[in-house]
């Protein structure tokens, strides 16, 4: 049988096209556990998850609680207000502290590109990273490569286009780097400015023209713009960015007629995609949704499940 | 035996008499639980519950939870800070997310009226108004009746009083509805401008002195007035308030010898209510608090206790 | 055998040796618990603690929830904001609301001394202080006496400095209070304006210089000095402080030379405390740490374990 051999889930540039295919096989025979009368096995009964967010998250933290929940793992929350962090205290001695109480597993979101790093470095407690400033969010890139794999049969040899501020975006470069890894091909597409400078070096292509981008495309893939963040700096308005980049129906007319349509939410509808997209019929984002539970429990699973493998009655 | 056939608890208007005494039969046997040595059963087992608040509240979360874990049921926690409404989404689309994760029961406290049917409409889970605006807040008006019934013995042909600022008081409403199917008679009192114009549509006495309003009553139900709100905007100063309608013993001797007092809490000592009143042989405040807990433990189990009916150990 | 006959724990002040010695002895028992691949153990399973933060927390909070988790409770947290308290509820009002849904127990922490006291007064529920104001907080002084009996076998006839804002430290104060109790001698020191007038009254010796005041002490306790509180008040600045009493090698050199370091965290790092002694061999900080657990899951084991003490398998 294959195994799972990391202590932390950081990147996925850490992560072998086996081990993608060990978390995404694991998460399919977890994902009906969701859709049982009793959603809950004794799975990680006695390990304790600590959910450490140091920003704001309905999704993705409520995901990660469901999935350890339906594990039986206790789970703690702490935030960053109401945390030693305001009066001061040093990551790695936060870490320490924490690590100090013997918790099993700790999810962090933190703002800080490679916060996770430092962290796993610290603490016996196994680390995964729920998105490191504009680094990654690998847990993100496996519950897309998931549903890409569920509708399209598999992953690699498919062409997908991912669209918006490619150069800010942490769901963007763990996509990229888990769609390569797993053979498919794919463009990206934004203003300039969102472009970063680097981008063929990652192994994709720039179209800078949306409608364009979407040409013969098995999958696309829409980026949320971080309205509370960077767009007054980065191009002059939000109707300027739906006017020109914003997706609708008209812009996706040269995708393949049965591609899917991804976002990792909340959607801005209106501004970068439009609602005739967001509910069509090759919609996927609620998917993403559900796959996402499924998809954090097998890492849960994988990475602290240990011993208690044959326990998932 | 009597069924329960709603998917969701929206609002009074909903509840049939029947329906109304079968939530508080339910909420009767199943009391006390709260008053064992071991204060769980396993009845809610594997359900997961999202008790989803948009507004402060310590008394109406803290109730649900706890009965939520009475039933063993796995409870979370979502506030509107620290989740994606700051990020500029729908609450439909906040609703279709929550779905995918495949909550069984979704408890909304939300400041617009009318957000909970929103959100039932949406959602394949449960879903409880735990306060939406100034419209309805129905656990609190079957907690009251509740109350009232077990001090009273009944409540059909009651007259019971309720004073304060009835406009704008989503409990004042549920309990209006709720007092009338079930065969009391409701007199309101408060400041001409916390009456609502259509009031008497609604089925109730108004009378402007709340000492003569609570004349002969069997019940006076007492309003918070909502001091982070509307008060500078209505009445011009607390203290005038608490001279014209604060009930202290003075202002309640018409009221009948053994009329209980209610008061939904949190209450404003010397406002509204004087502590003489509060603390008084004949206040059941405390006693609303604890059948809160009863109440919402019915619901929660004739909503999604389903198949488990019999496994009230 | 010995019993804990109390129903709150509230001061260090209400303790005898021999609750200090059950306690410790209990923790000492519980501690390995923490450390099995199975973290639990089901001594509270359906009894119900409150956590009631009215003060920002992490490692206080998180110890407890673990604590409480570890024995199978039910945990509920509050915090202030987003609690009836913004609301203008008094504190009595809130803990007989409390009271009224049936918890087992509430650890409470408030910025006002006493309210614990007062708390307890109005509840069935046990309560145990997590710190109120500047007058006590009982768990910290019992896992700093907890890791001082197991770094040096006892407590008996030891020589302990305690450094910084003695006057403004509850921290201090409990520790002073317990030392005491427990037969060790204490000194403290700090600038002048952090010494508290009736310090000789509390059975302590006073020297102003630090490097003085550790000379063959078996024990330096160096508290936190409150960046968000006092600090430009009592003392010119941080760098000042750190001058003059920061806890560095050198100034820490006359002390027994296995003398072990203690800090109850969070640590503001070349501040109060160099990192060279907070890194060091003989710090112990982490291990109070981990120490606060386990203590934490005595107390509640005493307090509320009662019938099901036989239940620790």
């Amino acid at each position: 049988m294959s195994e799972f051999n990391h202590k932390d889930l950081l990147s996925m540039e850490d992560l072998s096209v086996r081990d993608i295919d060990l978390i995404l096989n694991t998460a399919g025979s977890l994902r009906e556990i969701s859709l049982r009368e009793i959603k809950k096995v004794p799975t990680l009964r006695g390990k304790s998850v600590v959910h450490f967010f140091y920003e704001p998250s309905t999704r993705t933290r409520t995901s990660f609680e469901m999935a350890a929940k339906r594990l039986s793992a206790d789970t703690m929350s702490l935030s960053a207000t109401g945390s030693s962090i305001v009066k001061g205290e040093t990551l790695v001695d936060t870490a320490r502290n924490l690590q100090a109480m013997n918790p099993d597993l700790i999810v962090l979101r933190h703002p800080a590109s490679g916060a996770p790093q430092l962290l796993a470095r610290e603490v016996e407690a196994c680390v995964i990273n729920a998105g490191d400033g504009i680094h990654e969010h690998p847990t993100q890139a496996l519950l897309d490569l998931y549903t890409i794999r569920e509708k399209k049969g598999g992953i690699e040899g498919l062409d997908v286009a991912i669209i918006g501020d490619i150069a800010h975006s942490r769901v963007a470069r763990s996509n990229i780097i888990g769609l390569r890894k797993m053979g498919a091909r794919v463009t990206v597409s934004g203003p300039p400015t969102m472009i970063p400078f680097e981008a063929e070096s990652l192994g994709v292509r720039v179209e800078c023209d949306p409608a364009e981008a979407v040409r013969d495309k098995d999958v696309v893939m829409i980026l949320r713009i971080q309205l509370e963040r960077q767009s007054r700096v980065i191009f002059p308005s939000l109707r300027e960015y739906a006017t020109h980049f914003g997706l609708n129906r008209e812009r996706l007319k040269r995708a393949k007629p049965d591609a899917i349509i991804m976002h990792p939410g909340p959607m801005n509808r209106g501004v970068e995609i439009a609602s005739e997209v967001a509910d069509g019929p090759y919609s996927v984002i609620l998917e993403q949704v559900a796959n996402g539970v499924a998809v954090r429990m097998a890492l849960l699973y994988l990475l602290i499940g240990g011993s208690k493998r044959g326990d998932m009655d």
